[in-house]
């Protein structure tokens, strides 16, 4: 059985409480023994889930102590009843810990404009407190997934201040995923002690440099969360940006969302491949950033690597349509380290060495528009026939 | 043998010069025996492809006499080489008429970076001179297909200024389709006598009304051209927006690029329905525009679509990530008469009666923001498996 070490003070359960079909893991929960420090990142859609709307008002309150989520159902336009459920289930957690119901986080994930099946998730709660323990880390990764192929998480030790530290991350995330967010969750443990406004400003900018660079399909979702706890039980003196330790400390959160942000590219719904799209010399970093998003988000790009065809001239195209300014002759065209593009036209480089890249399970596009100092990647997937069959179903 | 009728004095041939496999129809002639004016719309695309150059200088001149096209190869992103080849098939064109190169419009469609084969071209421009008849319109057609299943084209027969008067109009496209043109060629034809000006404002605006309406995956070609050619053979008076018969003349002329555009969107790749997207109630036209694509575009919409699932929460979704202003609790969706969402909610109607709705070849979502007088309508359609299955080969 896998386990998912989970850092001092924290323990987590996850179980099926029968929201989603076939009895599969459906609720989860990650308590703190103690009040811990909390910032978190939500989806930028204007349309946002109940839980989102709760976790907005929850972070801004000192001494988080549990996260509670379901799966199988997104709780997203279900008007002031799904806002009153969200709050239901955090002040029944509350409860259950003899805290206030601001203390408590809530995610849901799944189905759009269902009523969440309150007496499901009412029992569901009871019987998580009856799983909660230190090594039940992973059973909760398991009830987060939707159409997830493949559980995401990952735990590093580290040494802060003299003292072990430990980061834990779980998350989940396979389709709707869009740079600014996606269709995905993440929750970051630590037994650090943090200072509030410094965890915040870090998670914020290790969003930015991970899950905000993914990208599936281009659908942006209603309930995108990122979440972090941060209990202080390693005992280390509080990290701010002035601590000594602090950039080795941001460095490792980043790292973290990067690698949890490359499990969820990875494991994009019917994906095979991951790519890498890296514009330079664009007229700024936010031209620079709707090119490779074009790029990223075409489907003509995605299904060609599907079909191991560089067609680097469906890049050009996506390029050209973007809001970046692009002048034709200046844009070069490197796949790995092989220039196929120069000033807009074919180099002439062997077909069948451009097959042999966009073969490979990952991959890099550099773009370069030759034009300014912007830059800016988004990691994206393939799109095979299956990613169509996952969502007609 | 299907024929489609032409306009007096247009001639048109259609022929296989050996550019695509498979020995398919793959160039096009059409010839006006006289001088015509012309109007044309071309590609948004800042990367446009040689012979768009090439077009939107001759639409500059008086007295455009031919258009010569090839598919197979799209001669886009080729250099000065490129456009080199599309001088060279206007000044060949040219020279078989006895006409100055700026007398003829050339198009191409089909594979980006390759340069053109000029042998195959060179004979297959005179292959086609010697096919040349007011009779082969559809072998014409025949050849501008690429991915396209279906040939569209059509002809209607008015009076204008008490003169019989026939306009036709050919087209193709189907993938890399997306509201502002697509790779999509459209050439009108017509025997009516017509103020430049008068054609070019006429045509602009029709195109904005249909072919500037579709989408079939939000690529934006970098050949799209839409080609029309009036060389006054009615002998009507010459019609400008003040004659009396202006109206019932760009209505028909409206009506027919609407319907070819609605041929287009029929045949998208892979597609089984046409969806109508129609969003009211925006704070201006831009942001319903922006409402409409982002859920005509989404992949979860189309793939939802394909299903045959309603799932109205995936278009609540879009529009929330839009660049529209949108307030949840103000947003109704109703399917055909069928009032889904209220304010944001699901209302009470049984899922059965949607999924009869969305089972339809063609069904119209209506999206009301109540935010403001903005409306805009997109037409698109589902995205099946078969719609990676091609562009992955």
């Amino acid at each position: 059985m896998k386990t998912l070490p989970l850092p001092l003070g924290f323990s987590a359960a996850g179980i099926s409480a029968g929201i989603k079909k076939k009895k599969k893991k459906d609720m989860a929960l990650i308590v703190s023994d103690v009040p811990a420090v909390s910032a978190a990142v939500f989806t930028t859609n204007q349309i946002k889930a109940a839980p989102v709307k709760w976790g907005i008002h929850v972070v801004e309150h000192d001494g988080a102590r549990a996260i509670v989520m379901n799966s199988g159902n997104a709780n997203a336009c279900t008007g002031p009843q799904g806002y009153a459920n969200t709050q239901a289930m955090a002040a029944h957690t509350a409860r259950n810990l003899g805290v206030e119901p601001t203390g408590v986080f809530v995610c849901s994930t799944g189905t759009i404009g269902k009523p969440l099946p309150m007496d499901k998730i009412d029992a569901g709660i009871d019987a998580l407190f009856k799983e909660l323990s230190p090594k039940h880390g992973f059973d909760a990764v398991e009830a987060m997934m939707t159409t997830d192929l493949a559980p995401k998480s990952l735990s590093v030790d580290i040494e802060i201040d003299g003292k072990p530290v430990r980061i834990t991350g779980l998350a989940k995330g396979s389709g709707m995923i869009e740079p600014n967010m996606a269709t995905m969750l993440a929750f970051i443990l630590t037994d650090a002690n943090v200072e509030k406004h410094a965890l915040q400003c870090a998670l914020r900018s290790a969003a930015d440099t991970s899950f905000n660079r993914i990208s599936v399909d281009g659908d942006q979702s209603t309930n995108d969360s990122v979440i972090a706890l941060a209990n202080g039980m390693a005992g280390n003196e509080m990290l701010t940006p002035s601590s000594k330790d602090w950039n080795f400390f941001f460095q490792t959160l980043e790292k973290m969302l990067f690698e949890l942000a490359m499990m969820i590219v990875k494991d994009g719904e019917g994906a095979t491949r991951v790519v890498t799209v890296r514009v330079i010399g664009a007229g700024s970093n936010g031209e620079a950033n709707e090119a490779a998003r074009a790029v990223a988000n075409s489907m003509l790009n995605k299904t060609a690597w599907a079909g191991t065809r560089p067609n680097w001239g469906r890049i050009m195209d996506a390029v050209g349509y973007s809001h970046a300014q692009v002048q034709e002759n200046r844009v070069d065209i490197t796949y790995d380290t092989l220039l196929a593009v120069r000033g807009g036209m074919a180099m002439d480089v062997p077909e069948e060495e451009l097959v042999k890249i966009v073969s490979k399970d990952a991959f890099t596009i550099h773009i370069n528009l030759n034009l300014g100092g912007g830059e800016a990647v988004v990691y994206t997937c393939n799109c095979t026939e299956d990613y169509v069959r996952i969502n007609v179903e």
